[in-house]
């Protein structure tokens, strides 16, 4: 308790006056994105200029035994940056700068608490594409997309943020400046280090900076929204555009009758199909306008299989833009009362069972409602749930989350585990996988200083 | 000493008579690919015939006090594999199984002894494709390539190993049994931990099965050899090519001219192009027939502005292999006195200088010829000079890999440390870096067991 003035003096003195955030100022900030009305409980809140900065608040905590957790844009969604009150919270606030793109080498180097629109729009600004992009864009960072590795809406053809990024830099627990800035794409020399930061929700250092790998702008899209049989059928329609567009499926969005219903209600969004199908997906490829033709003649053929019951192609922006409105619109489920989410993943094949079960499940618990959805070219499912007592939530989690273990599934496809997820990390990861896990920090972070608590 | 015949004894008892091979038979294996003639040092050589054999192995080792040396077919460059005479290396040429392709997921489940051609003939069995591909194809494995993160002729567009691996088992140093076998594109659980085990060259676990990524089969090429003003104009081609094909350039190969005109003699292949431009690129893109127009276009719009000199398409599949071996004849280097490879990583804005700058040394070294060609795309580049004497050659290598630290570079971009690059680690990983490396070794290795001394 006596050490507490003076860890703050210290950081005061690292960070100057400004660089310390504490009392009415440190608690008007929201402890999370989901918990807008809990005030951010640490005991400070520290925003370093830089690495420098940033490696001695560690080292002065480090020695005072103080333990940190970082905060980047605070969008994450499983209570990752939750403080207690002995505890500072590293903001990367202050470390927003993005270097001048490389347009050659089609890379640019951004402080990990640039947002990943800013990083965007430098991108665009060079004439390039950084494809990394989700609904919290505005504020979400560089920092935060790593260490929660970030997927959003275009992991099928560009991957997670793991596969954006070359090299970074990470400040470790006992203040070491580990640098691995290089913007390579091949660099066979040992352990690819920048992995013990991508995924680990700061548990094993601060990010500090990233090299990001950049993409040509995408030249065009064509959008149709589909009715199948079944996921099945989605999944080979999937299988078949890829084959004829070589890949360049942009996006694969499995939408389950229930959801498409919701979506489309009288005064939301105009339904471009039926009700009534069994499933509907919104398949999108990047491709130049002269390829349209070749995309409706895949449909026709599937058709003819049976492996289609019926399309509407967007024939323009701003029917593209609608149809994705059918996807996005998360504020029609939480009017209907359905908002409890959930984000896992299962295998493709596995999918169609898995979904029945869970539904036929919920279904027998009293005033629950679901509906499914979700990136399902990546195996990954979104449920909606209405929010019942305890009781009614555990037989939801035990639905949704249960059947994960045996399907070789995942109980967290995107966001992560944070705190909100710890319970469930056993259905995914095997004792072994924990257990190596827990080597790896304390190899790392014997005094499990960095955001203690946080995944197991 | 007395120990030696005890641990044979317990190895055999586990993997049965016919599953160690020790004297005349094991002599008889050479110690690796690139040294046909030297025996293989081992005290024996153990193939465990699955997982559960592993461990036991690895157990009885772990207890006797005996490192592994990990084998797999052997095609590693950097003496990866070498052994002590009081080692065991341990082969994977007994868990060569093979799942049957799931098409929905367009996965696989490979044995690590399986070969990278095994796999890709499975995959197109299914009417897949399996895009990892590289000349020890029949012979090089799921496992060692994994280890050594192997990437080969088609990075640029599906990435190394790295990319390719969904999960992976692996036996510990205790015996432990690591199974992340998930077939997710997405599970954000904590630490990736299979990461620990790609590029890592056996030091962390002996890999024994792995969940593959499969894609569709490329529906066809155009490819073309061109002529520019230089490397950088090469890089702004890939980069309108990559633009108006959205990715799908699957190769980009950059020839100097001493190496094309080498490539070109008399008697070797046929020259589509005149020998005097001052860089030269082989680019292949992946597309339809119906593309071909757009492609051509492409070229001309480069020529008006000079981005191009000089052009030749392959306009038959033979014209496009006689194109290839422009590239991959390595026997004309060999045939011509330039033996000594390299493999090395430069970032693409610095790479005009650095080979001039490397070209201007060696220029310097009496005796001493050098050609330069590569996966630019990739910022891989390949030097092959002339095999000289001691000193000689540690000129060439001060030439090559002393420039790459100041570069951000990288002494080996595909092939890994081994033991043959240990020396050069520091040129492109700090003592931080090196460090993390060795506290993540001795976390999962603490007795240094695991083919120790390789690395670093
Ligand atoms: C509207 C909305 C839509 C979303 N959509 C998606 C989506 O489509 N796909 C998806 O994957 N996610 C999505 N998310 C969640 C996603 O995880 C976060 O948006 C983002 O990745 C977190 O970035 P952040 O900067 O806000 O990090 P924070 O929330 O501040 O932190 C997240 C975690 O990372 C740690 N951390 C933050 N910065 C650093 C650093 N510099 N070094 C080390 N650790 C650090 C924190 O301690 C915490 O554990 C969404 C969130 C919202 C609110
Ligand atoms: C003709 C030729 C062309 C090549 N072309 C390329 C190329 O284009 N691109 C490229 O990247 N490489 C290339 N290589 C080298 C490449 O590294 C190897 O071909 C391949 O990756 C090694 O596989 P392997 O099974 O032969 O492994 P090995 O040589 O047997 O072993 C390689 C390393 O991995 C370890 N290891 C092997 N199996 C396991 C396992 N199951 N678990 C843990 N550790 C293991 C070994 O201990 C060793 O350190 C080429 C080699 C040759 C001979």
């Amino acid at each position: 308790m006596m050490q507490t003035p003076a860890i703050l003096d210290q950081l005061a003195a690292i960070v100057g006056p400004s660089g310390l955030v504490t009392g009415d100022e440190l608690r008007s900030r929201p402890a999370a994105w989901t918990r807008p009305s809990e005030p951010c409980a640490a005991l400070a809140l520290v925003r370093p200029r830089d690495t420098e900065e940033t490696a001695r608040v560690v080292k002065a905590c480090a020695e005072a035994g103080v333990s940190i957790v970082p905060r980047g844009g605070a969008t994450g969604l499983v209570d990752g940056i939750l403080c207690e009150n002995d505890q500072i919270t590293l903001s990367t606030e202050r470390m927003t700068g993005i270097a001048p793109v490389d347009p050659l080498s089609m890379t640019v180097v951004a402080g990990s608490g640039a947002t990943v629109e800013a990083v965007q729009n430098a991108a665009r600004a060079a004439g390039l594409f950084f494809p990394l992009d989700l609904g919290a864009r505005g504020s979400a960072t560089v920092g935060g997309t790593i260490s929660t590795n970030a997927g959003g809406l275009r992991v099928l053809r560009y991957g997670m943020m793991r596969e954006m990024v070359l090299g970074l830099e990470a400040v470790l627990a006992d203040g070491t400046i580990l640098s691995s800035m290089r913007p390579l794409i091949k660099n066979n020399t040992g352990l690819d280090l920048k992995q013990l930061f991508l995924g680990t929700e700061g548990t094993l250092g601060i990010v500090t900076q990233a090299v990001l790998r950049l993409r040509p702008e995408p030249a065009g899209y064509v959008t149709a929204l589909v009715a199948c049989p079944g996921v099945d059928d989605g999944a080979r329609l999937l299988r078949a555009a890829q084959s004829a567009f070589q890949g360049r499926v942009s996006s694969f969005e499995g939408l389950w009758p229930d959801f498409y219903r919701l979506m489309t209600k009288p005064g939301r969004a105009t339904p471009p199909l039926g009700p009534d199908y069994p499933f509907y997906a919104i398949i999108e490829v990047e491709c130049v306008p002269e390829e349209t033709d070749r995309f409706v003649d895949l449909l026709d053929r599937l058709m003819g299989e049976g492996t289609v019951l019926d399309a509407a192609l967007a024939s323009s922006e701003e029917q593209r833009q609608a149809m994705w409105r059918i996807r996005d619109r998360v504020e029609n489920m939480n009017a209907d009362g359905i908002e409890r989410a959930f984000d896992v993943s299962v295998p493709l094949d596995r999918m169609d069972g898995y979904v029945r079960d869970a539904l036929a499940r919920m279904a027998a618990i009293p005033g629950c409602r679901a509906v499914v959805y979700g990136h399902i070219g990546d195996n990954n499912l979104h449920w909606n749930t209405t929010d019942l007592d305890a009781a009614g939530n555990e037989a939801i989690d035990a639905a949704i989350y249960a059947p994960l273990a045996e399907l070789n599934g995942s109980v967290s496809a995107e966001h992560g585990i944070g705190l909100m997820k710890r319970s469930k990390l056993k259905l995914s990861r095997s004792p072994e996988e924990i257990a190596t896990m827990r080597l790896v920090k304390r190899a790392l972070d014997p005094d499990n200083r960095l955001n203690p608590g946080k995944v197991f």
